[in-house]
């Protein structure tokens, strides 16, 4: 299996951080960044639990893959690189307290005379450790290093066609989801049963295409937890009269579709809980609606600010950002964050997840959009209502 | 819910830690690592796609959980902190390229006036960026910094009572999910469609304990893909004469119990495949008769290597490593690596996962067993025989 897209595809999203290292300067790049790694070589393997990375040179070759011996078989399998840029590290390097992987990189980089020009490090990205970072610098004296935090995870946010039908074949697995989650959630059932119901549609996919797992698992909050996001299941059983907060999301080869509904218990949910939702509600429908190539990140924000202005409700954290491909721990690129300051201008083929999540003490209310930008607009790549859903 | 331990297990932990600090000089520890966070103070969320720490001072009070605002209420319900040392960050720090939460971080510490002393950090953990690093660097001028890489990974190597309890119970998961899969993989069966029932075992667990979400999501080899291991799953049917690798593990509040094994589909496994099988099996059994107190690490892998000596079967990575309480991306505890040079003495409540997975070009195979260091041997985490299982 070659890598999943075409060689084109391949070809041109290396060709387009080529550009982005060219326009800093940059004459290597070293790319830990799981998601990044897999999107300029399409290689995917639970094995970023140990070093690896992706090196892509200026104006050399097709990247290299180098990582633990172990994983190589699994490089070749993934990825559409040749036999002599798949290179692996004995096994003693693995969590060893006297050498660290980054030697081995660095003996690799000077192996191609490429440890004189400017090398590009993703500074703040999990997965690549301080230590990393130190063991290059100590190894490659004569390189200078420049910090390429995010840069192939920008390239990432335009899709190309290929992309975008995955992120919709992620969608249709997550309206299977979040029905999943809503047959499951009944008063008297465990939380972890209707977590395990989800596991099972997001895995099992749809008839005509397979589920991966997501990069963040079942987020349930039930009860007293609906006054935070981030927390998972527990062994409880839903009361009568509960609120639940499902984040969630399908996946497809690696991108996502995330999906975040909130399911009422009873007939007759708590004003503070509807008052909510309809306000939520409006203020996501006015962001969505300036939704288009042209306009800023920041504008998408303040119509939904000034959508819920009237209103009680206020929301002091970003209310979407960028999604894609990725790996645990985010589903996120961490590129566009929606909120004032964010200048970036919309194009077709970003995708955006707006979640406006608000937390009160005493209840919270979730609800999403993930919308692809289109030529003139914004579509869903689901098809799920917009609403707090009552099961009494 | 303040954390799921007793308050004197919470406080036995941060004492334990405190020594080593003291051992190596250091006044500050600043734990990211999402486990050691856990290990502390009871935190659990998935929160760790943003920075966060746990601080905790030599000689002042209880730890401090640092994180971002929507998550200090995830910290208020699961931790036993008071109040005051619950601190959260302004949402606009989030994936900002003009501030850093751990400048955030370095105004705490600078408010409690521990910036003077020697501050310890996780130099090589996932979780802790190079841009964290230099972020407390900058801030912090008159600190002095020194690794302390796996400090609190290494407090967590001895398990307590309840603890070991809790593995337990995971192993208990452990039996059904690898019924789940055995059942679950036959020829015709879509790879996904397995991964499914494996992760539903997984997430709903016994009738009595609530399943969690083990660290590593089912790796699942099938066909060709047996030459590797953390490959997952495809859309791919399972085919006639196909072996599967399984590593997988239940997990109860966070605990794990891996658990590997090889399924062949099919009456007539290749004889390469059963010979593996018997050598290995073989050698499992030796490195496993010399596990107890006293013993090094190096020598359980010695008696391995010894076992196998009369064979073609070559290991050359290490056959195992410490497991229990984790995170994505690892349920092991990178402390432990048993292999030549790991001189850690054994002690009764350590956890050792055995996995010498051997992975040729024509097929893999693997089996494990995860172990509990006893007072005078050791004893199985769970109940599951050690073979090649052929299913025809």
């Amino acid at each position: 299996m070659p890598g999943v897209f075409s060689r084109e595809e391949y070809q041109s999203r290396v060709q387009k951080t080529r550009e982005k290292m060219a326009g800093r300067g940059i004459d290597l790049l070293v790319v830990c960044q799981p998601a990044n790694m897999n999107y300029l070589t399409g290689y995917d393997g639970w094995s970023f639990y140990v070093h690896q990375c992706v090196l892509l040179h200026q104006d050399q070759g097709e990247p290299m893959w180098l990582g633990r011996g172990m994983d190589a078989n699994g490089a070749r399998l993934t990825t559409y690189l040749a036999e002599d840029n798949i290179r692996e590290y004995a096994d003693d390097y693995v969590q060893s307290t006297v050498k660290h992987p980054m030697e081995f990189v660095a003996d690799v980089i000077k192996e191609k005379g490429w440890d004189k020009g400017v090398i590009g490090v993703e500074m703040d990205q999990f997965y690549f450790t301080h230590s990393a970072y130190a063991a290059l610098e100590k190894s490659l004296p004569q390189a200078k290093f420049s910090d390429a935090n995010a840069l192939v995870n920008w390239v990432r946010v335009v899709k190309s066609e290929a992309e975008v039908e995955f992120i919709r074949r992620a969608g249709l697995i997550s309206e299977k989801v979040m029905d999943a989650a809503k047959n499951a959630i009944n008063v008297g059932v465990r939380e972890c049963d209707a977590a395990a119901a989800v596991a099972h549609a997001q895995y099992s996919g749809t008839e005509d295409y397979a589920g991966d797992y997501p990069a963040i698992v079942p987020l349930m909050m039930a009860g007293e937890a609906t006054k935070t996001p981030h927390l998972t299941w527990t062994e409880k059983v839903y009361q009568e009269n509960e609120a639940v907060l499902l984040e969630l999301s399908g996946a497809y080869r690696r991108y996502h579709a995330p999906i975040a509904r909130t399911i009422f218990l009873g007939e007759n949910p708590p004003r503070l809980l509807t008052d909510t939702a309809n306000v939520v509600l409006e203020g996501l429908d006015k962001a969505l609606e300036t939704i288009k190539p042209g306009v800023t990140v920041e504008e998408v924000e303040e119509a939904w600010r000034k959508g819920i202005a009237h209103s009680t409700v206020v929301k002091e954290s970003r209310i979407g950002y960028s999604f894609g491909l990725n790996y645990p721990p985010d589903w996120g690129e961490q590129t566009i964050s929606i909120r004032p300051g964010d200048k970036t201008v919309l194009e077709p083929n970003m995708m955006l997840h707006l979640i406006p999540g608000i937390w009160y003490d005493e209840v919270g209310f979730e609800v999403d959009a993930s919308v692809q930008v289109t030529s003139d607009g914004y579509e869903h790549v689901y098809d799920y209502p917009l609403e707090l859903i009552i099961k009494d």
